[in-house]
């Protein structure tokens, strides 16, 4: 009889908790681990968590109860039992007249309770974020990862199917590309080395190969500051186009958000309905509303001075695009007429109205996720701009190459620079961007 | 006359070079870059290059040849004229008739040339890398990368299609993972970093929340040699698995290689014929050869006498490629049973030859492409194993989150890590794994 048992276990294929629905009056084997444990009487009833989901199990069987004993949730197991419909468990059914082995016993309770949501406020992400490695197997966590996820790939297949090239740059860099002083350097076999802030001059200098280049890659900052909005390293999603104006630049991204946005909601609507998230709202091609307007309708709105017309504030960005939701039915907004005099040397000013830049910032649901520009192609102008304007060496190695590919021959080209992690905040509606991030990394944190 | 070509030509979309032979008798506009260029009489025999390919273009007309005078390979064209059928051409057709528009003028030829193979003679690498942005131009040099992408999103598909939840582990650290010498280490706001060696921890804390994860991303190792294998930059393939076993891993894997070798193959086979590559002879699941039969099978072969009996030597990595091959029709082979001397404190003996590690090697062609190993699932084994084999600090931050996830219970488990470039180069038939990377980095390269 024992021998039979082991062997038809042995034999017996795992199912996953999502799928134990559909063997309903028939035998299953579950592995996953321990996620709930209440004792009633002399029942127990349990939930295993496995990569699919819950299923919840009835112990009846006083020598089964008595295998969980003093046993914690992450405790590991392999179940087998009877299928029962049962329209209150996940998934509609659960197990009865369990057969428990422990493969993996537990028996210190977990740093911090993981069957119940976790509290994201503000005060409390520090400890969120030190036991992470825990907190990340309560499931409504871990649906941020799954969603950000489903975005990622969302955003790949729009840049395949746009006929983008993937590419992959190095990160350790000679010298500086956006300059400044929030750079992380290291040693490199006694020379100086920088990470990274951006594959800039990367993505352009392969605009001349590929024409259609994407890279989704880490990012780092050395952000001397803690916000909600900043990282030292983040994720960042590059694209470039050749052959295009800024307006192909922004028909292609307001199809790249809603593919992600659908892609989210496709996938995972009950996960984020749980978070409280929204669909958003979004036009076929988003709104474009120029800078000076946004200013103007903002001081008449709130009677509010705004002292630097060259940028928008934060109270600004929240402002605009609850008008562009109420006005055009869109919570993603294209900021467009950004001034000249802030253009970095390898940006181009709009051809008809040279005191603009051609650029814009796409703001979402009240904050900047992404920043796209045209850029000079014309080796001469971006030589004197480098030059004149940023005080820059040719010889640089940071402006060496780059310059070497413009001198090659570049079309009209430009791009854009998206946080994954932002566009994923803001899709599930997190307060915080490291919310988003799975471990995050601030001025006080590198670890875990 | 004029008003109306130039409202023709504004209001045409613009073909893609692959595409031109669809519209055969008609007329279509061309952008892209003048990628070779021929006199002959009066005439100018040009080639224009696209993200989709080449267009070969008849100038016949005097005014139009004109235009082109001077002009250096890498001009950036717009050209409208008649297709015609021409079988000798890219694509089986060409344009006659054209009217020439100059986008964007090179007036020096490009530092080295692009319209004829480069050369890959490992003398000539480092001119290959210093010129890169412009030698990918030359469309067999970005072939490699196109089919990299080809390769990667094939991993990607199969890692989804398992149930693998992507992830990205941040590559500053507070210690070294894996420790060792190979670590490059940089300031953080005044306390010292690293960059990550692998996400061997981060990926196996992971298996607890996502039982199947992956990541691709780049990591680092101050390789303090120049090699045709090593790199410090290079682009990890990541996975980890739990509620497995070592044979889950490798049908996983035989898998992954196999969808990777196809996905080349069927989106790419013109340009992997051009470099002389062979599509790869591969089983459903690739042989495994124990360690010390592939020592005596080599040694009885070659005559020679193997001095480390715990590694296998370039040599027999080649032999025993070449074997297996031959013997079981497959250029894949799990090399098996590795000393457990050897082992990491995280890796776990077999269960039943507890001399030898729970381990495997893929070799590929040659090269080692893959290790993959279980890992120790028990938090009590894993703690002694760090204290007493590697003389860890369990509270040292590289360890502490990694034992807390431990101690909240792990199934068994086990995973892999690969280069992808060396997969590219492998599956290219390239002769140094910096040919299959945009950018290479060494100890003796930075830039561009």
């Amino acid at each position: 009889m024992n021998t039979l048992i082991s062997n038809f276990k042995d034999n017996m294929e795992r199912t996953l908790s999502k799928d134990i629905s559909i063997q309903i009056g028939g035998s299953v084997m579950i592995k996953g681990w321990l996620h709930k444990k209440r004792l009633l009487g002399g029942l127990a009833f349990i939930n295993v968590r496995d990569r699919s989901g819950l299923t919840q199990i009835v112990v009846e069987d006083k020598d089964e109860v008595e295998k969980l004993r003093g046993l914690q949730i992450g405790t590991v197991l392999e179940v087998t039992g009877e299928v029962v419909k049962e329209e209150r468990a996940p998934g509609g059914a659960e197990l009865h007249q369990p057969k428990i082995t422990v493969l993996v016993p537990v028996e210190e309770a977990p740093a911090i309770e993981i069957d119940k949501p976790l509290d994201h406020k503000p005060e409390n992400l520090d400890t969120l974020f030190e036991y992470r490695t825990v907190g990340l197997r309560n499931t409504q966590e871990a649906a941020i990862f799954k969603i950000r996820g489903a975005i990622t790939r969302a955003i790949r297949n729009h840049f395949h199917e746009n006929g983008f090239t993937e590419i992959q740059t190095p990160k350790l860099l000679a010298s500086a590309t956006e300059g400044g002083a929030e750079v992380f350097k290291l040693d490199y076999f006694g020379q100086e080395a920088t990470l990274a802030q951006s594959p800039q001059f990367y993505k352009q200098m392969m605009v001349g190969v590929f024409e259609r280049v994407y890279e989704i890659a880490p990012v780092y900052r050395a952000e001397p500051s803690a916000t909600t909005r900043h990282m030292t390293e983040y994720i960042s999603v590059d694209g470039e186009m050749g052959f295009v104006d800024i307006d192909d630049i922004k028909v292609f991204l307001s199809g790249l958000i809603t593919s992600a946005v659908d892609a989210a909601w496709g996938e995972y609507d009950v996960e984020l309905k749980r978070w409280n998230a929204t669909k958003p709202v979004l036009t076929d091609v988003f709104p474009s509303i120029p800078m000076s307007e946004i200013h103007e309708l903002y001081e008449k709105a709130t009677k509010d001075k705004i002292a630097d017309l060259k940028d928008l504030t934060p109270s600004e960005e929240k402002w605009i695009c609850d008008y562009a939701k109420k006005k055009f039915g869109s919570e993603a907004v294209f900021v467009t007429d950004w001034p000249a005099s802030e253009m970095k040397f390898y940006h181009k000013a709009q051809a008809d109205k040279p005191e603009f830049a051609d650029r814009f910032d796409l703001l979402f649901r009240g904050v900047e996720i992404i920043t796209g520009s045209m850029r000079e192609n014309r080796y001469e102008v971006v030589l004197k701009q480098l030059i004149e304007k940023a005080k820059g060496n040719p010889e640089d190695p940071g402006f060496k190459y780059f310059l070497m590919a413009m001198q090659a021959g570049m079309p009209a080209h430009g791009g854009f620079g998206m946080g994954l992690e932002r566009l994923t905040q803001k899709i599930i509606g997190l307060s915080n961007v490291k919310e988003a991030t799975l471990f995050p990394r601030d001025i006080n944190r590198l670890t875990p």
